[in-house]
């Protein structure tokens, strides 16, 4: 893509951020469902990219990797729910967060509006270029969106799709650019366009991460690493306990709020720790123990000394750090440490014991006697989320429907000038 | 500063986070009274070190900076009374923006907490020393402070003021750091540090923030420039229109919701500009013109032609750009090229153009019938600002104590899993 060519697209996706800040609700949810039903019906063509995408795989690439580039009908009618789902939910621009008549008789109202021109660069499933499309969309969004670039045959099928789709209800197809040029430079460019580009959402390893919080001069929203912890207080419920932990931890461990370390006081820790242990063998999980809890589990199945970097690890696999602590401010200082402000979780049945944790870890989300795996869109109830936020600029946790606005100001007058 | 002695002074900010995210609302209310009181007492100790600080000026220095750094007993009780308005502000922290019941029984709060420890650059006006610690205390942030070079004997003597009434009510002076190091290199430094910083807040000119933006990797929130607008539709009450030009130009040019730019729909021209030129030549407004505009005004005391880079010039000065354009359409896409997204102005006796208008322009604060200079933290109601915020991501306009806060999630259960 030539250089002329980006800044003519940047400056149409620029023009049609003026067109989705008055989409009506109603036109934007049929659009999301027309999207929904010509993907049914593109459907053969989809898979047909895919398996291109697919065969371009080197030999070599893990079967994890491969399996997340894959679609198969299945996914494909996920794809559709989601759409729905999403065309389903409340419209958040134009929600009125706030109105005042000041004392000179000025109306001021702050009302949600779309954030502009969002650039989502993300790794290689598929289908989060469709969500992405749709929530951006929904809230008014124009969106960028970069897939990996093993997957570019895919998501160019998709954002056909997407494209005529819109078209077919009346909104202009430049509403959103698929990116299917797979070369670098492209995505290394518009990192610098911030007069035309209002966000960029990276989604992925640290390394995309780290990368384009370093390169770039448009403000980020970052899904971050996920270094959870779980803290077993002196009177939790032994048997909430162990099944917190092992959801926590085993139910799906490669993602950001799984948990990665256990802490347990130390009056619990002998009776607790067996039980763990026994429960997550099953799973396999590896233990990275410090000396307290080295000393309960040692010879046990997986069970190993913690080493300094331990506890700064986030496995995303069958493995956890542990240690025992002498108190709930020990827990406190530990999770402020290695913590990474994501979601933290203490069990109790102590409402006092609680509250301390809650105001004393700096986390996004705060869990009593429930699991860190909660910490999700859909989950918690906004529908569907773009990511999960690390930072504490605009959104904390699920970045959802809502968290892709923010409020402008609207002031009306009778002629009132400034004394 | 040495590294060492920096690392601790940041570790200990840090520390103060969880002290300040549980701090009562009359205790910060008791604390910011006291900082008030202590500035009473110690005035003759502020005065001898501004004097300090504006004996070391050189010479040749502009009057204004001179100006913009001298305190005097009237400015200090401008400084007390601003604490005592900021202490009886509400507290937004704690404040429930939300609550939900899950149908897994799970109970959900989101609840505004403190963004952390807030790295504040500023210029030459010590009393930003005073708002910004004031603001940021009483939304529960440990606040960095670093003011101009030239300010840091003034600084010093403010920020001891600060440490010691805070510690006379019972609150740790480290909940705060005042930097009283000219040299840049520790200010690089900490725009490094986003382990221990949740956000950057530069205040000045846009060398500054162009600076802070290119170099760090915090979240930023921008007070950047204001190339603001008032466009006088076809139907705009004549008298109302000059009233609001000259108060949007001529109250205070050197601000950044003062108006660069008049539009003026053709029908209008050779009416209203003749009339606004009339008012504004007690300022000494000079006129940059495009072709429509000096058909009308040539000849006429300041009127020049605009050139090419006219309309893109923020001139903080009694300087303007006019245009005469054919319609609201036309308008809009003027201020969709030139605007940098501050403030807008319409004047129309129509509520249809008025709501087009405020859809059609992608600014933070869009006027009807009323003066761009009310973008402006007290005069919206708020209380107070620590800037106004040109990015669209968390906050936009001014930044309130609301806007110093983030929501946060507080999840409760009875050992729920995830399925």
């Amino acid at each position: 893509m030539d250089a002329q060519a980006t800044q003519k697209t940047l400056a149409s996706l620029r023009h049609a951020t003026a067109e989705l800040r008055t989409l009506s609700s109603d036109l934007k949810t049929r659009a999301l469902e027309a999207v929904a039903a010509l993907l049914a019906e593109r459907q053969p063509v989809v898979l047909a990219a895919n398996a291109e995408d697919l065969a371009a795989l080197p030999e070599t690439v893990a079967p994890a990797f491969r399996d997340r580039l894959t679609l198969n009908p299945a996914r494909l009618a996920q794809m559709r729910e989601s759409l729905k789902q999403v065309a389903a939910l409340p419209d958040p621009v134009g929600e009125v967060v706030e109105t005042r008549t000041l004392a000179n008789g000025l109306k001021t109202r702050r009302e949600r509006s779309p954030l502009g021109v969002i650039f989502m660069i993300f790794e290689s499933r598929p289908n989060v270029a469709i969500e992405s499309f749709s929530l951006g969309f929904k809230s008014g969004n124009a969106m960028i969106l970069r897939g990996g670039k093993e997957s570019m045959r895919t998501v160019g099928a998709l954002y056909s799709v997407i494209g005529d789709a819109l078209e077919s209800v009346g909104v202009s197809r430049e509403c959103f650019w698929g990116i299917t040029d797979p070369d670098r430079a492209l995505t290394h460019h518009l990192l610098g366009q911030n007069r035309f580009i209002d966000v960029v959402v990276p989604r992925g390893g640290e390394a995309l991460i780290e990368h384009v919080v370093r390169t770039t001069t448009i403000p980020v929203i970052k899904n971050d690493r996920g270094l959870c912890h779980v803290y077993l207080h002196e009177d939790a419920d032994a048997a909430m306990a162990v099944e917190i932990v092992a959801n926590s931890k085993c139910q799906r461990p490669g993602v950001c709020n799984a948990m990665e370390t256990l802490l347990v006081h130390e009056s619990r820790a002998r009776e607790l720790l067996p039980l763990i242990h026994e429960k997550l063998c099953a799973f396999g999980v590896r233990w990275f123990c410090e000396d307290g809890a080295l000393a309960i589990l040692q010879g046990r199945e997986g069970v190993v000394r913690a080493d300094e970097s331990s506890f700064d690890t986030e496995y995303l696999d069958f493995a956890l750090n542990c240690r025992v602590v002498r108190s709930l401010d020990e827990a406190l200082e530990h999770i402020e440490r290695h913590g990474s402000r994501h979601s933290e979780a203490i069990i109790t049945r102590s409402a006092e014991s609680a509250r301390k944790f809650e105001y004393g870890v700096d986390a996004a989300a705060v869990y009593w006697n429930a699991s860190t795996r909660f910490t999700d869109g859909f989950e918690l109830g906004l529908g569907g989320e773009l990511g999960i936020s690390t930072q504490k600029l605009h959104v904390r946790g699920p970045v959802g429907l809502r968290e892709l606005t923010s409020p402008r100001w609207f002031i009306e007058g009778t002629g009132q000038v400034r004394a």
